[in-house]
């Protein structure tokens, strides 16, 4: 059975809806009981219909995308815009908007607003804030872990995606006291998260059968994570993270040791954090990726011995790593149930 | 925004529910706002949990796996009941049911009812068929051409992937008396089309950027399609199929040279044939297989010249190709809305 | 056991060697026992090393890239050079370096020198072809059917990669004096053919799953095919061409539908035409695309039945379809032996 | 320019070349300047010709696969044989066979004889060792550490293909007494290491785009690859390791942490230990999955901070993991030059 209508309808404006974090987001919304879609805009595609675009979109959406100064005098007639930019754009678009339409939340899938450090963001995002006293009003939107605090904010800084695998990873330990040390995580992403422009990294010919680390250890997610986890915990921690890119489209599989936390350690630990959650699963040994390419879902998948352990945590960039969780929390914000519009279940192949 | 219930509930049973078809019987079902699954059967996971099997279906489907004995005891308690079976197999399950329980529905997913030729069948099947006087009581379930029957019919027999490829290709020109001569099909599938039963033919390493063609000239879909094709039409024809398999795991892209009709000639006819259909949409030129992958869709491209023309025929083989239309000919048969339980965008990527 | 070196060395230069076709030429010559390698260009590495920009030859070439205007002042060093650039471009050069250095011959990888027809070439490559005088001093190198005018020629132009595939199926039919009438060509491609720039078609996250067709019946290849293939016979054909994109890297595979030549006619004359070739051979039904992935190779598949045929044709577009053929002609120019820096196996996966 | 013969000529027999790697095998020997192939075993295959059975070779092995009983009769004729049985089968075949033929040499492909530790062989492998006193007389053919053991020889080892990745990755390390407390290693390999026998985990349907972890911890191949280490250094270390299998066919990428050695560190010790070798190679930074996939090389790629390292070390797992180090030690062995046989250079895509 779907989600029943609860007779709310919030309506939605997107910003940035041609680029696949977008579509995704579209993807969710035109399924979503309580949602009515007012705009979307795309800078490349103005006066095109939304589905010549993104043909997955057929017959489930009859709009044309407009340009953003369009968009900006209608954002009043909606109650929440979902900002899909690429990182470094969001911090001159948001602050505006937010301060013309103060009753409108406003969801931002970049990686502008997700810490309140701005030499952290300048040192990893290449840019000096240009919104810094902005940062410390959005809530960073972990949903399993910020239920209470976004359940009122104007402001929701979407996680990134290897953020998010690693955050479901290793915030349950740190909320028990038992993050500490040093873990070591290596995750492969597919394509997808490298965005719909064509690269040299993502050329098929080259991307096709290929495996590759990039950014090893500086990786610009450490930032968000670190500072999410210091507010769980006091202990001292250090991750080294190795980000890798594989030969597939969609999905994350992170593999984090924990090698101050025994395997049974691991399943308490996990069983209780995640026990009442729609979206987040717990199994014994390694999930596999294709349970979650195409869905909202996660996985936490745990090993290990009587010393040591290991987390396997697997999303799809594009659903519990952007677009999913993007919808999670307007669930959140606005008191829908927490599955509305995200009851699609995918393909067991 | 989904399928609004009309209030009426279908209880539906599947047999073999653990396969690639009935597993994706399954992810349509569970969303299905008129439907309710009370039973489902699996050979070989008699006890276990449907979700442990198909763990795509986490969450959405709390439910084991029931032997058919046991279940042919509940097919009272149903309305409909899909029968999910490796070919050959139906033949000797259907009958009896359906007899026994006459006012049940049966959608049959295998290949033993598709048409009343048991000549036919036996040669392209490679069995002597067991339940002949059947044959001619079933229903080819191609739904834009058998709507007035399906409603009324106690039993369906679901098209196979390939056929319905081709069908929807060539039921047009066939209705417009414009079927003639010689027609070439070559059509691509995927390696979900082959089962879940792993073989050489479907090994990763063998596989995985591999093609090659099977069954040249003689696939056992050419009986079907041109037994359906001939309701259609008493015109000559005659068609040349090559099967291919790829090295992807959904879809099938179908190309049918017609030599004989005109690129404008199929722009009118497929345009007037499609126009009302919600599954079936028809493009310029070719579509891209991505877009029905994982879906229920059917795009129809059409190109050609003054004196000769192309139609690409794109279906997901698990979708319109095999469970997708047999939700339509459920909803068709108890009157739901159309769309209803197949309203699951998929992703741009 | 590998080629034993002759004695004879020919010197070689290479015009474009950081593309696909380049680079898999100095794949072939780095190993050829009788190639001295001397200077190879590449516009955007200049000064680069060639092993940086193609790490697949690291261990087999020590050599930077140099200008193309450094090159010109080399070819009086060389006995033979490879141009591999972009359509439309060798028009420009080698007209100039050939006429400069008569003793020099000039493999062209490009479209430009295929056919002596320029108003072909205009309506296909959408240029006024720029040096219409020398098309008709080019030979055709479809090696297995231009033995004896390869074997004196300055100039020859490499057909392209459908091309080859189409041209290997047909030519024996041509020959036999058994093309005629409509024969209807599906092929589909690997992402190599599309080049080394990225572009949508071939962005992973869309091409990664993905099948569709491009230029339906208007492919430019068709020019050069139908002229080749006149040249063998004066019976009227038509070919249907229908090129098709494929989610793998390397390879062509060609699907022929001959309505007119039964399956034992097939057999007689391909064994006929192909029963001493060492790079094309014949099979009984379909061969997999992965049999020439990565190799030189050539292999014809038959199949039909009394009163109709389908001819399978596989190249790796990299290897018979561009660079390995260019190496066969280099072998038939010059009297080596024919495997002469062909003899690589590819793996069985 | 190829090899060159040196003169000397090794004759080879082969047990198990009809598997992946017995083929890979076959693949180096057939453009072997110094090696005749004077038979090859294969149970199922007997009395087909190789290339009926590996269609890559065609044109390179004109050879039938004959029963190992025969075989037994026939090593008399060979120098060498090698043995590519699955595990747990050649110490039931070697040492009747080495007892009987002392003057030849024997490298086994298996996991059977690479420690001399029984104990550990029975809890990885689940059989209990059935030659415990041949384990002492293999040396372990980790080429690049074992050239003066495997130049006197009858018995090679051949490492394992994760273990030859994590041997490349440490032994330097371990070499230079900086092999100490933590290491941490995930590895992701293709399907092609799971052999050629048909199984869920290699189904394309369920592996064409999966990650999946398996035997977190306690993969076999850390038996090995720690009583290799401990020849090296006797510091306390500790490996955790876990395995992979991703969407491709060919090769492994492994990630391993070094929390106690530096960026810089790496670079010294690493360009120390392999400045001189043919075929391992380092580079700064993450190396790419596709430069070796194919192809006999190893790639270690260095990364890291003031405090802290990562090395990437990526092989083939058919190549360096498994047939092209066989090959390396096949020329140690017999001081052949040490690229003959492997000198096939792979494309750039």
């Amino acid at each position: 059975m779907t989600n029943q209508p609860t007779g709310q309808t919030v309506g939605v404006g997107i910003i940035g809806g041609s680029g696949y974090i977008g579509g995704e987001l579209l993807r969710y919304l035109v399924v979503h009981p309580n949602v009515e879609i007012r705009w979307v805009t795309a800078n490349s595609h103005v006066g095109e219909t939304v589905a010549s675009v993104l043909p997955n979109l057929g017959g489930f959406l009859d709009m044309k995308f407009i340009d953003l100064t369009v968009a900006e005098e209608q954002v009043g007639d909606t109650t929440v815009v979902f900002v899909a930019l690429p990182h470094n754009q969001s911090q001159d678009v948001i602050p505006r908007l937010a301060e013309r339409y103060s009753e409108v939340v406003f969801i931002d899938m970049g990686g502008d607003f997700r810490t309140p450090d701005p030499d952290g963001y300048e040192k990893f995002y290449g840019r000096k804030h240009g919104a810094v006293e902005w940062l410390p009003r959005f809530v960073y939107g972990l949903t399993e872990y910020r239920r209470k605090e976004l359940a009122t904010t104007q402001l929701v800084a979407n996680p990134g995606c290897f953020a998010t695998a690693m955050d479901l990873a290793l915030a349950p330990l740190a909320a028990a006291g038992r993050l500490q040390g040093d873990v070591f995580v290596s995750a492969l992403t597919g394509s997808s998260g490298a965005g719909n422009k064509p690269l040299s990294t993502t050329h098929h010919p080259q991307r096709g059968s290929n495996v590759r680390a990039y950014k090893p250890l500086v990786h610009q997610h450490l930032l968000e994570v670190e500072c999410f986890l210091r507010t769980l915990t006091d202990t001292d921690f250090r991750i080294h993270f190795v980000p890798q890119s594989g030969p597939f489209v969609r999905g994350i599989f992170a593999t984090v040791f924990t090698p101050a936390v025994s395997g049974s350690e691991l399943q308490e630990i996990f069983q209780d954090a995640y026990a009442d959650e729609e979206i987040v699963s717990v199994v014994d040994g390694s999930p596999e990726l294709r349970w979650v390419q195409g869905a909202p879902r996660a996985v936490l998948g745990l090993s290990g011995e009587a010393d040591r352990g290991v987390v396997f945590s697997i999303i799809d960039n594009l659903g519990k790593g952007a677009a999913g969780q993007a919808i999670q929390n307007l669930n959140c914000r606005f008191g829908l149930p927490p599955m509305a519009g995200l009851s699609l279940p995918v393909g067991f192949v």
